[in-house]
């Protein structure tokens, strides 16, 4: 508790840059020293998030001085670059962009449409989905935020891949609250548009499938992965929903026991007996996984997150705490909000 | 035009029955005869449904009277006796329950968990997926409105049932507003509980399930269906995202035009090229379908509907009118309703 | 029902325009001969609003050719010289936008921030609000359709206004759905930023007083009059809770008589024993109104309608009816939609 | 912070009594004991509220014991008898119920419809509107949380009224979300029955009007309110637009200069430049209040508050905060959820 960590955060108009800054302003280890945004340099940040009016900040103008950590919330394309600036001085960077998930510059190209901007540091970054990297992140400089769909994702597949179970084939039905598409949105995204409606988008294939592939084959199961995310009208919250083909014919309980090897001592992932709703985990840093066999030899996993929280903010800051040797659950104390 | 049906609704105060009502009282060649709804009689239906106050009705007392068509909006278990009463007096029924829907009665005990009331009876029932079914419901009494979940999955998988394509493996990720509870929901089904949240439910097996497999048996392909429900936090629409093994490796272009050999003369089913909205479906007849390859020899088929429309009171009229020779989009003209 | 009129709606990529075409769709008495949108001529109006593609329309180039009748659905200032050359081609116009609705051109200024574009034909246009201007929009050319809030609360006003009943205090805290701000509003109409959130705007003035005002001093009562307008997170409806002193202290029988004198009669406007809920007018050309007394020589009144309905394009084509003679209640059938 | 308080929370599965768990499992000198709730003895508090799961609670059985503190979230008339033993036992009651808010037992009988369970306690409770009762709260043993209504309201109207400035005739207009109606409310509450939907309610009398008389008349203002409340279409949040009439006609920078000094001190009330939203103090114990000179010798001023957080549970951890000598923001850091 007596030290304090000063952390910088970048892109903090946008909605997960305000979710970092509403949780970093309850984290007992931090201060906040200055959060940015382009174009906005010394207006008050309440301007754009009227919710943080209580804590006074303005804007700071240029590169963050005098801080241990920065957290990126940019575009993709935008934080290589910075996050190299600040790495030579020695700053630690949680990118919560998209910018170091993959490590292979070549499926970058593919997939975001240019050349990282950055491939020497690909090798440095550590892919934070933090149940699963604890080792690597300890003491890292770069960490690579996972996205919210392979968070949500990863979270229920990795111990099924990891135990041997998936047998080829693999489909994520995912439904995402509208704030993943962030506040530069366009009019497809007013509230007279999405109320009252559902849709699937990114048939033609979305940035998060190979990193959820490249996640499964980091757990031992290398397999394609037909990914379809969904817009549901609510603001927060994943939920996804597994297809698995399973190696062996098991049970419920033994589907729910391969979960609970997984998660029954993690403090922010727990495993359910009912299907979990999004909402459980509105505002929260945790998640909530459950499976259940379904026809034979197959299963479906379900797993929601919020999708600000153990999506972004919150597992950019659980990834922060195991990296400098903080409380791993500092600053993400806050349960789901309900109703 | 000139002819004036008489028609009855029963379970009029329902979320279905309250929907037949605001659109037969539309229809240029209906007369509503009699509303019916348990423990109100005498009472205006606009105590239960404000919307139709204009209307002026209130719930009749006793069995329809008088009246050529009775729409049965009842509980399953409770329509097919009162069924069996209407047709031996010559009145022509349309059951938006589920007691006809399922052919073999052994599989309505499994599924249903009693007895099928009246299993005489059907034989007689014509399933009415009306756009799959216009011969068989000419001039018929007894017609089984389908369930909303089957008459959204069915208009996407049929046409590649038909077409011989699909290869034994069959996913139905359904996501459905509320409305499709009802009015009598509990607690569960609260404002409060519901805004913010999306979850699956009915994993141990849905009662939709067997009908859509039945749906795809008629259409010549006898198969195992995975079918998980979601709510998400909207009144009406369901989009139902249905993931398939092709025999074949077909294009975009050829899955396109499997729907569109099917329904390009339909006046209620559309094929999209771009994934559709459950908004553009609200309050109308109609329904929109959009399929993709996905992967090697998969595709994924969306479809939406109002659930209450098409899912239910719209393809309720539409069979009726094929039943009686009117013109069959008669009082079922509304566009949806946007924004 | 054998005459056909032939209409056009020009905006019709706007909420309000496209209200239009969806509602004069089902109209028996017209037919679209086109609609207009600019930069938009050409492409099919299904492109911009989804839930009209099975009317198979595209936007058409250039001014309305060969109708009789044409809706304005445009942004003030830009109907004026539209209508102008409408009407010296014969053309009836309706315009649903706020060129006509104050008489007076300076009040027009001060409002609208523009000397008024055409003010010869201010004495020309009627101001429809239907209920009370039939007489004067028979057989009229140019109609005035007046804004959504100034018709929810004249229905509520005017009969207490014409009974002699109001002294000197009116005070109309008025809630709308987000419909209101348009298809082209920014991003502070976002879901993510509207979801969840009600507030008050235009305190420092909104264009639609002075409106509301003029329609008081037409049924003799000239008075000031607070408005504060307020964002529900809901698609359409307004709901406006009016406060008035009363010159006398009548009850609540005294009240309701009010309104039933005034509106008994009507097709469209219904007064109830309960509060009215905005959802029971959604998607309807319905009004509801309810009086209370509150305290002493206090009443409130409360009225709802669907902006877009009532409020615009509904109310507009009811104008439209009277003013050529068709019943009135022509295309016009649909009831609220519920739930 | 080296102190820790040991407090029980009866009535823990509601709406209210479960934003006090989330809230002090949060609180740096608090730890939880007990929670209550009738008939769910046992059973683990995740059944009622998920979103709690990680904190594996169960109900406790029986009354509290062994606690310093208890908060009451209770039915009125249910929290007196409970009260009464506490206080016997020496433990700190506090009420967010409705039982001790009104000071006079005859108003409590003609408002409540009985007779007042304790009514010797009555002089002994403090109406903890914080920011204007710090005095009597400290050491106090029995704190009347107030009505959320009455907090909105009055936090906007108490600086006018002891400014001398209110002249004898307000309007509060209040909008509330549903969480208000409780966990235990009706099918009227369904989510499909309130999407989409306004609408007013208690014009015949609510009972946070006479709480809000009294709370003026402390503030000098002995007057009669008009108070009309509505529900919108979201889960939190209440936002009260009051009308005043001001004794002179002052300016908005008096009208806001007459809010500064009430509340620049203050940590959890703000004065806004623009009308505040109710979402930017969702899951907040932050109040914003806003005013505007509106007319002549009018004002309106606007007050936000989550209706669970300053309304309700909030206030409450912020009174026993007072009372017991700790810090007053102790367990209240968290800001508004956006988006």
């Amino acid at each position: 508790m007596s030290r304090s960590v000063r952390v910088a955060v970048v892109g903090a108009a946008g909605y997960a840059g305000g979710e970092l800054v509403r949780l970093l302003a309850g984290h007992p280890s931090v201060e906040i020293a200055s959060v940015h945004a382009r174009e906005r340099e010394g207006l008050p940040l309440a301007n754009e998030l009227p919710h943080l009016a209580p804590l006074g900040l303005s804007f700071t103008d240029g590169e963050p001085e005098d801080v241990e950590v920065t957290f990126l919330a940019l575009p993709h394309g935008a934080s290589a670059a910075q996050a190299s600036r600040l790495l030579d001085r020695g700053i630690t960077v949680v990118d919560i962009g998209a910018d170091f998930r993959l490590r292979d510059a070549d499926a970058y190209a593919t997939w975001y449409g240019a050349a990282h901007p950055a491939p020497d540091l690909l090798a440095d970054a550590v892919y934070g989905l933090t149940e699963w990297a604890r080792d690597a992140l300890r003491g890292t400089k770069l960490i690579a935020n996972p996205g919210c769909y392979p968070t949500a994702s990863l979270l229920a597949l990795i111990p099924f891949a990891r135990a041997g179970l998936l047998d080829g084939d693999v489909i994520v039905d995912a439904k995402s609250g509208i704030s993943g598409a962030g506040r530069g949105a366009g009019p497809a995204y007013l509230f007279t548009e999405l109320t009252e409606s559902t849709r699937a988008y990114g048939l033609g294939g979305h940035r998060h499938q190979p990193e959820i592939e490249q996640g499964l084959a980091d757990a031992g199961a290398r397999m394609h992965v037909t990914f379809v995310p969904h817009l549901v009208p609510q603001s927060r919250g994943i939920l996804a929903t597994c297809y698995l083909s399973l190696a062996d014919d098991v049970d419920d309980d033994a589907l729910a026991a391969v979960l609970r090897r997984a998660y029954d001592a993690e403090p922010f992932v727990h495993v359910t007996d009912e299907p979990p709703t999004t909402k459980q985990a509105t505002g929260s840093n945790h998640a909530y996984v459950h499976a259940r066999r379904i026809g034979e030899a197959r299963a479906v996993v379900i797993s929601v997150i919020d999708n600000l929280g153990k999506g972004a903010a919150g597992q950019a800051i659980q990834n922060m705490n195991v990296a400098l040797g903080l409380d791993e659950a500092a600053g993400l104390a806050g349960l789901g909000i309900h109703p």
